[in-house]
């Protein structure tokens, strides 16, 4: 196990008057652990040089390594490098290095340079730049009392790319890690938190194997971790009892998205697809296609919000939604058929239902939801009762929604 | 101005190991200023009794007020009482009232007591326990030093709720803070932060009033804050001063999401909406459904990836698509006008363009939108560059979508 101290500083006011939380700490932390790192603390202070100062007089002698994240940039409250200086008795000087990944940078996007800009490549002495990949400030590292320190922009994709790209190599050449922490996490579906630690046999599992619990609505994620040296045996061996006794819910694996698991095994399937989207608004659609690779298996979708795109696009007969409503298995089921109808895919998934807040009725309250499905020989529709607010009414509707195509394709599969 | 010196003490592995993010420290903050108060610090410890003690001797003797959450419960991680009692060198006793909250709220819900639960009665000495009424575990209030320390739990409900419960009354008590700070924010598209901070008029604004910035892709948040007597006041000045200078680039107020202010522009505009997406993928759509309301104006939405779904749905001639390609202001155009014609709609809005990864070509790169738009005596298309990528150009298009809808509803409006 790594014995090396790390710390992460955090600076920012929005990160201390409410207006943020602070994500890069567990971002950094879950970059680090793979590499074999441990982070041991952070802390968060505002845009504030005397208490930057306090912060980094305080955990320069107590630690190996700090990753400061914020205040670096252009504007006004971007004075990272200025207190630093200040604070380490270095002071500002125009670094050559850091000038030439800035100009770079604008020629590249044929961008001119304002005074504003130039100013960040001004650091304190001694100091290395670090490229930024992602944006205009490039970061830096330097070394004080045998503390390496890396000051990172506070903008969570910047702060990731350049902990990739330069932190972690850095790390890795002058402080090497111990054993990795191997960590393998899964997300069910339709199963709670209790029920699902009441599946898992725990006695059964490897010993010196962690298993931990988060919520990612509506998913559950159980994550296994190890950092023995026979850590991915382990692993091999929980993973195939979580399957063996959950596998049936097991909708992604690791950072996936259950959008992006279903589009996969769509993909595998060579399904094609349509969808037909009234209270989930393009959700479904949305997941979907945020992922690379949805043009193979997703041909259209259609947002039909009014009825008026119901009977239009979908060919749903007006007579069904005067008899029945548009929140109706028999609406839903029309809606479903009619798309495959106009699309020609092989399978059409369709959603009507109330998002909320308004809408409900007695007979059909907020959170009622209808999903359809229309394939070869297959036509199947049901009926939810979903809790919750609008934004969760339409979440759970779009992963009801993929558990179906999940079902489908899997049964395609096999 | 409150001169109160207030830290939060956030405790617990899943803090440091990449698992969650302290989301704690922003919820406090946010109900701490309107009652005057404000946050300096904030720290991270995992559930380690040396680093809990070694954070707490740190921080007793800077601060005037600790909150320090996590690490209370009936499991075998909840160490912070026993840690605290260790620390201060107040063994833990039993609190009767402690024990009475325990027994009242498992009564009340007709359960049984086990050991495990009890011992959340055994508390350092002199410590005044707080009521949980989202949870079993009670806080608790001690004074050392002439700071006073309040334990809670980390889970967020209960955390808030004796936040508001217990805490800021005790604190009002004991320690009255200062004025309240008054905090308006404005999101703005179209403008980088520099741009932003270029146009406004410093030298105009009122005193005593702070400007912040941050970064809600592709949105800048600008934050104006004060906490004088007559904030309000200073506040309707600088906000006047904002709008004169940059209120063309304004898409949002306080925490309303960009999709949620041009919804609620085309709902009082009275025009009706239909939108064909390709690369956004329905995200446009998402957007604009996931806030109540969309029904009033959004009639129908496509997603058109394939160019079956161009021809057939939107009755783009296959012919421009043969010539010009699917990502052409050619096609765009005619998606928007057939859409238009499909649906009956006012105003129709169609996107097409190559998101990434793969698709893009010397000619045509990532990146390359279009957008257009139909209505009554109005054809409008435009290509765009758009950098970053997949989930970049997805938002970029559907933001850029946005704006142009924005547009259109300001000059029906007007």
């Amino acid at each position: 196990m790594s014995i090396i101290r790390i710390a992460v500083l955090a600076t920012g006011d929005e990160l201390l008057n409410g207006s943020s939380a602070d994500t890069n700490t567990r971002d950094i932390a879950r970059r680090l652990e793979p590499a074999g790192y441990r982070l041991g603390t952070s802390v968060c202070v505002p845009d504030n040089p005397e208490q930057i100062v306090q912060a980094l007089r305080l955990l320069i002698p107590q630690q190996d390594v700090i990753i400061a994240t914020g205040g670096l940039g252009s504007t006004g409250d971007d004075l990272t490098a200025k207190t630093v200086a200040q604070a380490l008795g270095r002071p500002l000087e125009e670094n050559a290095n850091a000038l030439e990944m800035i100009r770079k940078r604008y020629a590249e996007r044929g961008r001119e340079l304002d005074p504003g800009v130039l100013r960040q490549a001004l650091l304190p002495q001694k100091s290395v730049p670090l490229p930024n990949p992602e944006g205009s400030a490039p970061g830096f590292w330097l070394r004080q009392q045998n503390c390496d320190l890396f000051f990172l922009p506070g903008v969570p994709s910047e702060m990731r790319a350049m902990l990739c790209g330069s932190v972690i190599p850095a790390l890795q050449r002058n402080k090497p890690g111990g054993s990795p922490r191997v960590k393998r996490s899964y997300g069910f579906f339709g199963l709670s938190e209790p029920q699902i630690e009441a599946r898992i046999p725990y006695s059964d599992l490897p010993p010196y194997l962690r298993v931990g619990f988060s919520l990612d609505y509506p998913l559950v994620r159980v994550s296994l971790s190890a950092e023995t040296e026979n850590a991915e045996n382990l692993l091999d061996t929980a993973e195939a009892l979580l399957v063996e006794h959950l596998g049936d819910y097991l909708v992604a694996r690791g950072d996936e998205s259950m959008a992006g698991h279903v589009g996969q095994l769509l993909r595998r399937s060579g399904v094609s697809l349509s969808l037909a989207e009234s209270c989930t608004g393009g959700l479904i659609s949305q997941m979907l296609t945020s992922v690379a690779g949805a043009s193979e298996f997703l041909e259209r979708g259609a947002v039909t919000y009014a009825d008026s795109a119901k009977t239009g696009w979908l060919g749903v007969d007006p007579q069904i939604i005067a008899t029945y409503g548009a929140v109706s298995a028999e609406c839903a089921l029309a809606m479903a058929r009619g798309l495959r109808h106009a699309s020609g895919t092989d399978l059409s998934l369709a959603v009507t239902g109330i998002a909320g807040p308004g809408g409900g009725s007695d007979e059909k309250p907020l959170g009622t939801v209808f999903l359809a499905l229309a394939a070869e020989n297959v036509d199947q529709v049901r009926g939810y009762q979903f809790g919750g607010d609008r934004q969760k009414v339409q979440q759970m509707s779009a992963c009801m929604a993929l558990e179906w195509l999940r079902r489908f394709a899997l049964e395609s599969l096999s």
